[in-house]
């Protein structure tokens, strides 16, 4: 069964631009925040779309909206693809946009082909993924999983003390539809990369395996607070030639870790921080990240026994404490393999990468099989109003998904 | 002329003790602040002693206190000697007191001696030498000195908006007494070390040969803000690894310009200085100290030729911004010897060192041959509570002030 040849570009392209166009800013980018005005006109102008197609819609108890194309067996699980349409307080016009409107030209595209699809397929657009008015991100994905529960998802409040439930009923988006994991077999999401892989190495595709692991620490290297004048050099015990040392060991080691680990050390402070004191402590933050389970855990060793040996080895005090870890995703083979064959038979030039960035799909695919299609960000700029993917990118992006999707709803192909 | 045998260690120890009563804390410390109701105290008490010993007293514009001892020949220069009576916050009960006590101490031993000497002696007690209440430190001895005008003396504010001048006249301190700096042929001021050198080595005598010059800089490493997930390590310009490569070869190189140098680096900033932020920034502050100028001098063109290194071989960009320059003191070679010739005198182990710390001896050095000498701080411990010196300490550093005193009033002695 063959799928649709094409997507109509002008119309996905013209789309991307009506959407940007509801809170619009004076340099290309966006504002609109999850359950504000500007997300309410979105919805309307999304929806009205899905009307003209005449999907079936249904809206959760978390404001997610769902539109239907179905299938001839409506019986059988079907197919999710989607993303979403709320945005940074400056942010651009791709991020999320596209996942949503890529899925409803596909949609589109699918139900104007000859032959119905055998399984249903849905659009999804979740509600709060950025995570700038309601903390923490990806709230509406992570309630469908079952990662957050109702009061914490009602109750999250947004800078002005405004419940997430209250916002929610006043742009009239509290829904009453049930819509289960279980319903569905596969979920794709169409993302921009939000860095710069694609854009140096000028591939076309990302075809995204999964999602960094992170490990958070901080590090104190704790000497003498001590005046700058009077005590000689070989009788301070100062924390900052320690600190250094260990910081450039911590970046040099880390190469045995591979590639795709990553360290970021963004905090530095001393104490008590007077230019003609030897500080008494240091402080810094480390950022560990690997898509691998297993290389994160060595890392963390890694960490911990380097930190031993500075704490023996020196004059100084060295303590650890970790503050928060977030376990790697790994999406669904079966996903991948469907998105990879997709773009080599479009000869779409495409590399297996891993998403340093949280997406709905890091939650979904806790309970529907998930994969995840990158299209190159120019530069790597992203949460930013310059972000910016060409639309020979964009298109690119849709094409992968239409025959993702297609090949997912219609298995008896493989 | 053979000077008297020695001082009154009771005498001298018990009035100590009675001076720390007035601002007395809780451990030990005092807080007498500059021109404050204890200051006022401080001096009344220090007054009705010198009236005691019939010395003839003058108050200059700046609250400074002179109590002189006729010498035989009053037409000559006389000999000056002495330090302060205000504190730190939480200062303690050496610093600045013993220089006056002590001098008051070594009037009073000569004054009873059967000989007078042929120099006039004079004790002096300076205002404001903390820099606690009324900022810069050291304020009337420079004004003595000529370093600060009458503007700037009189119109510095403490933290409630007091002028200093106001502060002077309502403790009755505004004095109309005009001395000058030639009345004096040397200066001595015996203070505690405020380090650790003479306690770490048991040595009971530093004679000040002079003060470290100090440089001031800030050091900025440029790199690129990036997220600490998407961007590949090889992709990164991150300023972290090079700051520290470059703060670790600061640190080693210092060496080569010997015992006396100092580096310290108390402030260390990262901007935007988010744990998940690779920082656009990092900037740390440089202090460099040495006590000769052409040695401090070649420090600052091995520092800027390191940071030209640095901006030309690195990724990021680096640049150096001077900040402040405090020019070494030598005190006078005549004073110095006379100390030396005391210390070893008395059999009293000593070492040549150079002040960390800035002294009244500072300013008046610029207009008086001046020479200081220190004992022991208690493991270097100073502006704090818990700072120590042995009684033993204390009349060691005042019989070596006596001799010294004696020497330089007696100049046919030599």
């Amino acid at each position: 069964m063959t799928g649709p040849a094409d997507i109509q570009s002008d119309r996905l392209l013209r789309r991307m631009q009506h959407m940007a166009q509801i809170g619009a800013l004076p340099n290309g980018g966006v504002r609109r925040l999850a359950l504000s005005a500007e997300d309410q006109q979105a919805r309307a102008l999304l929806r009205q779309w899905c009307s003209e197609l005449e999907l079936q819609l249904r809206i959760d108890a978390w404001g997610n909206l769902f539109a239907t194309l179905p299938g001839r067996s409506p019986e059988l699980p079907g197919v999710l693809c989607g993303s979403h349409l709320d945005t940074q307080p400056t942010g651009g016009a791709f991020d999320g946009v596209l996942g949503v409107l890529a899925g409803l030209e596909v949609l589109e595209t699918i139900r104007s082909h000859s032959q119905q699809p055998e399984r249903s397929l849905t659009l999804v657009s979740w509600t709060n993924e950025e995570g700038a008015r309601f903390v923490p991100a990806m709230l509406a994905s992570g309630a469908f999983a079952g990662v957050f529960d109702v009061k914490t998802v009602y109750g999250a409040l947004d800078q002005q003390g405004i419940r997430f439930e209250q916002a929610l009923e006043s742009i009239g988006y509290k829904g009453s539809d049930t819509v289960r994991a279980s319903e569905f077999t596969a979920y794709i999401e169409l993302h921009i990369e939000q860095g710069p892989i694609l854009d140096q190495v000028k591939q076309m595709i990302g075809v995204v395996e999964g999602v960094q692991g992170i490990r958070w620490y901080d590090v104190t290297v704790t000497g003498r607070e001590t005046h700058a004048g009077p005590t000689p050099m070989g009788m301070r015990v100062d924390p900052i030639p320690v600190a250094c040392q260990l910081i450039q060991r911590l970046y040099n080691e880390l190469q045995t870790f591979g590639d795709q680990a990553r360290l970021t050390i963004g905090q530095i402070q001393t104490l008590p921080g007077s230019r003609n004191t030897v500080p008494g402590t240091l402080t810094f933050s480390v950022d560990l990240r690997h898509p691998a389970t297993d290389t994160l855990f060595r890392m963390d060793q890694w960490l911990n026994s380097l930190i031993d040996e500075y704490t023996m080895g020196s004059r100084c005090s060295v303590t650890l404490e970790p503050m928060w870890y977030s376990p790697p995703v790994l999406f669904d083979p079966v996903c991948l393999e469907t998105i990879e064959y997709a773009a080599a038979s479009r000869q779409l030039p495409y590399r297996k990468m891993v998403s340093g960035a949280g997406h709905d799909a890091v939650y979904v695919n806790r309970v529907i099989p998930t994969g995840m299609i990158f299209i190159p960000s120019n530069e790597g700029i992203s949460h930013h109003e310059a972000e910016y993917s060409s639309p020979e990118q964009v298109v690119a992006g849709t094409r992968v998904l239409l025959d993702t999707l297609w090949a997912l709803a219609n298995p008896e192909n493989a």
